[in-house]
């Protein structure tokens, strides 16, 4: 019998217990012993938990308890989530989080600690929820040198894109229902600006190319200002606006990373991902691209990713997994500016079409129903965006109105 | 120093020796050791190869010596691999083979001798050559109870149909191509009559339910009879058709599984994996479906799926990976006749569907332009497979001519 502590008794931390409960025998097929729930960490009570006997609310009990050998953290947040897992790495115990915030700020502090500590700190569920991407990276594409990971982590803001595009609903509206719908949390800022697409793109950077990559060190653009003109020039285009997380290892070594919404041509596997599903391309040197698609949140899909880690941690009780990057000072990440992409742009105003030439060179003009007058969108070849910037002002300089701008991406 | 040997030096067994030799550096952070080739056994002579100096025709030199803890088979078919991988694991090696004929037929057995004698036997690349899906299944969704598993597992066969769709070619000319492409052996029976396929989901199934599926017990049908005219009604009705395996489990835990050509919705993610790739959906009762889709074959992807296991075996060479499964008799195995399915039927006669709704009750006509006289074609509801024999005889004694019936897939 191996003794295991939850921390955290909420959406995620509830549907480990349950699986732990309701799957005992397939777990205990596995494995070979049982998994015992021996603490329950949380402030609330529960008194009609079938398991009421195990909540505590003090966090001594789990970190000065020697039979707990592995911790589960699905609290959220940093606080006080971060010194919990070090506390219980340092006394020995593996940690298994599905908090991505948690591995994204601290993730290459945590691992040294567990390497020296040669104990298991796993995050299977911080990134995709239930589609398995962590540990087909690091185990079955070992033999590959990874050159590009694109994916569609943030499942709200792909049901909110997926509404616009599908039933042509604005940008408000798709929103509403998703948090009719429990898709999206009344404070959506942290979807839809982007940043738990970023967290999760920093992990799996972190774990392809060997170096931390925090957050701060990544161009992140949300989807707000994406309207439903861009929506119907894309069609045009023969493509679908996603939020993208990207990260591409350039020749001389320096990676590429954005999270940005982005046209994904119809031809592309990510395009076909939709509402609340998440999709993630691994391209390996001798695997090619390989896609994994699920649900990337939800209770029992992402507990039971955390749970499948837990049972690894059992099994490795003595050994670690190899699962381990180093710090980063961010100095391997080019600017946004170095970043080559094609543009695409809608603007308004009078020779749109022949002023963007004289700028930006060969463009390619979409075509769609219904153009307001004065109205036109073009895609740019590739270039530096840096570049693009500077020349999208010498076409506002020119009179021209520019109403949005959006990333194509090579997908 | 880990010391490994390779049986075989074909494409797959040349490609393990290349990302061995290739990606040397990578894995040697993963492992935190260096894995040795010592033999490479082929019975062909290869003087320029830069291993020249490994190659042997003699088992012997590998079996007699005790430094190589890991073997790698890649020489396909049964003899000798099964007597060679058997007295490999009785001899206290790990084995890792990529060969899907052998754990069909054998892989109790073999899984059985290794548990016996504390090694490992891994066979990640049987299953979809590069996608990981075997150890994502034995690991992350450990925590998960697999309901149902559908794939598109043979890249040849998806290939021909593709061009069939897409190209409109009929089967024989998108054959050759296949052939011409190197997509296709130049007997490509176990492709197109379905038998790889039925390895493969007889290998998942095995893993899935706990007890060995030898294909014999599973019906099994080839694409070969698929004619465009087919093809062109599965576009009218909304779906694409594929070569599908499948396993589902049944509520009295009995299976259902099969492989055979399908009606695959439009809306399923499985109708846009095209062309050679592979994709295999695995539906957990926690994470809901989970789709793994890439490269199914060819060189360097299998071979960095056997690279991966062997890794896993050099971290593991004193415990255990849990992969196991029972042996099995088949009778957990329901027949193709109580096998439920919704059956699309294409018929030539007078009053087809009067005749086809007196005998099969409600059913779907299904519209599409420059039918040719005299012919029409109906989807049936669904009902036991054997039920629709029966009554697809009624209506051929009807004096209707049956051309051609495909199951539609619950996909």
């Amino acid at each position: 019998m191996i003794s295991v502590a939850i921390m955290g008794h909420g959406v995620v931390g509830s549907g480990v217990a349950e699986i732990l409960t309701t799957h005992k025998k397939k777990l205990f097929a596995s494995l070979g012993e049982e998994i015992y729930i021996k603490h329950i960490l949380d402030l609330r009570e529960f008194p009609e938990s079938p398991l009421a006997d195990r909540f505590t609310k003090d966090f001594d009990d789990i970190i000065n308890d020697l039979e707990v050998r592995v911790v589960v953290e699905v609290m959220g947040g940093l606080k006080p989530a971060y010194d919990y897992v070090k506390r219980c790495l340092k006394a020995g115990k593996s940690v298994v989080t599905s908090n991505k915030e948690l591995v994204a700020a601290h993730g290459a502090e945590l691992l040294a600690i567990a390497k020296e500590e040669n104990v298991n700190f796993l995050f299977e569920a911080s990134v995709g929820g239930g589609i398995p991407i962590i540990r087909p990276m690091s185990q079955c594409l070992v033999a590959n040198i990874v050159d590009e990971i694109a994916g569609i982590l943030n499942g709200t803001t792909n049901f909110i894109l997926t509404k616009m595009i599908e039933d042509g609903m604005q940008f408000e509206e798709a929103l509403t229902l998703a948090q009719e719908l429990g898709f999206a949390e009344r404070n959506p800022a942290a979807d839809i600006e982007g940043h738990d697409a970023c967290r999760k793109i920093c992990i799996l950077a972190s774990l392809a190319f060997g170096k931390h990559v925090y957050p701060e060190s990544v161009h992140t653009e949300g989807i707000t200002k994406i309207t439903l003109d861009d929506v119907k020039y894309a069609e045009a285009f023969g493509c679908v606006i996603k939020l993208i997380g990207k990260v591409k290892r350039l020749e001389d070594g320096r990676i590429d990373i954005i999270v940005a919404p982005m046209f994904v041509p119809n031809k592309s596997q990510l395009s076909n991902i939709d509402n609340e599903f998440n999709g993630i391309m691994v391209r390996g040197d001798c695997t090619g691209d390989v896609v994994f698609y699920g649900k990337g949140a939800g209770k029992l899909p992402t507990a039971s990713a955390v749970v499948a880690d837990v049972v690894d941690c059992c099994k490795h009780l003595k050994t670690r997994k190899f699962l381990y990057w180093a710090d980063g000072n961010g100095k391997n990440i080019i600017s946004t500016e170095q970043s080559v992409t094609a543009m695409y742009v809608r603007a308004k105003g009078s020779d749109v079409i022949s002023k963007a030439e004289n700028i930006f060179g060969e463009i390619s003009k979409i075509e769609k129903d219904g153009t307001p007058d004065n109205e036109t969108a073009f895609v740019t070849k590739e270039m530096p965006y840096g570049e693009f910037l500077e020349k999208a002002d010498l076409l506002k300089n020119s009179g021209t109105e520019i109403l949005s701008t959006i990333r194509i991406g090579d997908l």
